[in-house]
């Protein structure tokens, strides 16, 4: 497929985009293009902006089903009496109408990858394929200590990795070890060498409540990221999220390691978990690594990254009394160029060469109106309804804000939610 | 004017809505409303919910002119290099296109009621009075402590004030006296005395930073609030916003002289001026007493209360520690039902005999799907782009979200805007 966008904003100056297959063939001035007479498809770009589609660098998608079922309470009480019972009676299909839904609001409001982790892996890649979005995919790892439950645990991601071979490229398959509290040391060993023996990502939560660290200290002795390091896990391919509770020595390992981080700031501050030391960790040279992820609709509860940028500019801002903190340019690039990084794809800017993931935005919506500066109108003052038309993979995903099946969606994703919050017991 | 809303839902059950001139005549069973043929508009409400439209407690609507023009900056140099030079330039002719996108933004987004502090009233007058919106306006009372300052600022009020009784009913106004340490003791009392004999509102910045607090206490040798009770100027129709720095007893005096607080997280936290003691407040009794607002696009920079109550929710979470803290409950009441008490309007609720400020959400919309809790939706995962359809003092002024002038006001406004920037050295 060819696609030229015509007069477009791109880094403040008017420029047609050529897109050939799924990569960004050419920019150049308005006009020139060589291409203008032969691309199957033509966008309009004026008034518009191009900006790199956006990273949602962790989340749970199916749980869009559960937006807004259980909030405002305490963190414990509400994963064991809310979200845990009612994810025990998902079902693949429940799973693959929750991550529909998911697709449809990240496509949207400018998102062109995510990096999920849930359970029901197939379910979740079928609805990313016929979405037209790029993602990593990982099958929730738990094995509760438990060997036999271990075993079945490696089976089930041995298949599902060589299963996902013969899928679209956009979905990419990685290993999700839940968490230190969750995951046995046997089972973490096999990630280890899984993951390096075939080049796989790691996605795993990470020091995202005081009590986890407390009970990892317990079990081993060690803070998870020493404990990590001490397994040899630690490497470029680990995506820790949530890193909010960290000493200065595991932010060390982290650098040493080239490990990558997620920052989910909405959900941090909703099921007040604390705030990842940004600032620490800028300072010990993390910053290319940070990207930036909105987490599963229970504890956000939207998928909106323009909403994430900005809170994640607030809480830093505040959290550390310095209104210079987390600018706006960089909560930016926590979105696009650090996700292209984080993982490992040639994304996150627009460029020559690069894979054409590509949101236009509409720059006559009033919140961004005057355009003084783009950059902070997209982190302080716009939201996900900004995004007019959105590319993946040389495809064209939503123009002029339709989604083909949107209505279907909603709907059946809708009617899926009911059903299974209505065999809930407790509420 | 007569309004028939067809099969909405009110509080969780369809009801069909009559509105007779500006009020909510009744609210009755679908089908059985007795003047469904005679109204003159008929609103189709299936797959939508009415709601109240919401106030902005505290704002400066011209600003969106400099909606990311400076961010990222330490609050004095903001200021000073920044933010009042620019103003220091602005005619009257930019405040009124300033204010006109203002209110479009500010009806996009289901804001009915917003409560301004800026330089020429008449410029925002005449925009509030074409846009539908209901306001109460206050010009900037700044006398910097000058008696010749002083009288000219008094003289001006009590010819706005008299000036604004030929004006609709739908703008109300108000005094604006800056801050303690922008106006004189002297004008202070001019205030009290002008503000008891109209039952005038006070708009008023108190204690948004730790640096006003310790500069009051060098001039006066009492913090803001205590200066306030000795000057007898604490009173309920003062409306004291951000309130981030009080002691227990400047709690104890705004409850015992049932003074009305408007919380500006936002604002607050991109400047890192502090947190407000939300929980404190509480138990001080203040609860029904606190509004909120998003003060003015140069500090926030949005005008949109969807995204304001999800970030009030998630500060004092955050900052509490307890994820139980300002409940979307809370944060739906601070928006609607408590602006309406602050301000002294019989609205803020959707009941019969209730002013008829209304706004349609569209239940279609990704983010309110699926419609476990409408309230969690409206806070956690909705924003402005939610809002379908706005009635403001019985009349519509959105309808599937056409606004009658919308392209204008954005075009002529971002002409406004660049010029004003344009003329700037420092930039």
């Amino acid at each position: 497929m060819s696609i030229l966008i015509k007069s477009v904003l791109v880094d403040g100056k008017e420029k047609d985009i050529s897109i050939e297959g799924n990569v960004i063939d050419a920019i150049s001035d308005p006009g020139s293009a060589k291409r203008i007479r032969e691309a199957e498809f033509v966008l309009e770009g004026k008034n518009k902006a191009a900006i790199p589609g956006m990273f949602n660098g962790h989340t749970h998608a199916a749980m869009t089903l559960l937006r807004g079922y259980a909030d405002d309470m305490p963190l414990h009480e509400w994963l064991s009496t809310k979200i845990w019972p009612l994810e025990a009676r998902m079902t693949e299909d429940e799973v693959y109408w929750g991550t529909k839904l998911a697709c449809l609001e990240m496509i949207q409001s400018g998102t062109t990858f995510f990096n999920d982790m849930y359970w029901y892996w197939e379910g979740s890649a079928r609805a990313v394929a016929e979405s037209g979005l790029r993602a990593m995919l990982s099958a929730v790892f738990i094995d509760g200590f438990n060997d036999e439950k271990a075993r079945e645990q490696i089976r089930r991601n041995e298949a599902l990795y060589e299963a996902s071979k013969q899928l679209s490229e956009r979905i990419i398959f990685a290993l999700g070890p839940h968490a230190l509290y969750t995951v046995s040391r046997e089972s973490l060993y096999w990630v280890k060498e899984f993951s390096e023996k075939h080049d796989l990502l790691v996605h795993m939560h990470i020091s995202e409540t005081k009590e986890e660290v407390e009970e990892c200290i317990t079990r081993y002795g060690m803070r998870p990221v020493e404990f990590l390091a001490e397994l040899e896990l630690l490497s470029p391919r680990i995506i820790a999220c949530h890193c909010v509770h960290l000493s200065r020595k595991e932010m060390e390992l982290l650098k040493n390691h080239n490990v990558k981080i997620v920052h989910n700031p909405v959900s941090n501050m909703k099921l007040a978990a604390g705030r990842m030391p940004y600032e620490e960790l800028k300072k010990a040279g993390l910053y290319p690594n940070i990207a930036l992820g909105t987490d599963g609709c229970a504890s956000n509860n939207n998928l909106d990254l323009f909403e994430e940028m900005k809170i994640a500019c607030l809480v830093h801002k505040a959290g550390s009394g310095d209104p210079t903190s987390m600018s706006a340019q960089e909560a930016f690039e926590l979105a696009t160029s650090h996700g292209a990084h984080v993982f490992r794809l040639n994304s996150g800017v627009i460029a020559e060469g690069k894979l054409a993931d590509i949101v236009l935005l509409d720059l006559k919506k009033v919140e961004l109106v005057p355009n003084h500066n783009l950059v902070s109108n997209i982190v302080y003052a716009a939201n996900g309804s900004c995004v007019d038309t959105v590319i993946c993979d040389g495809a064209i995903v939503m123009e002029g804000r339709k989604v083909e099946g949107a209505e279907e969606i909603t709907e059946k994703a809708q009617e899926v939610a009911y059903k299974l919050v209505s065999s809930d017991d407790s509420s």
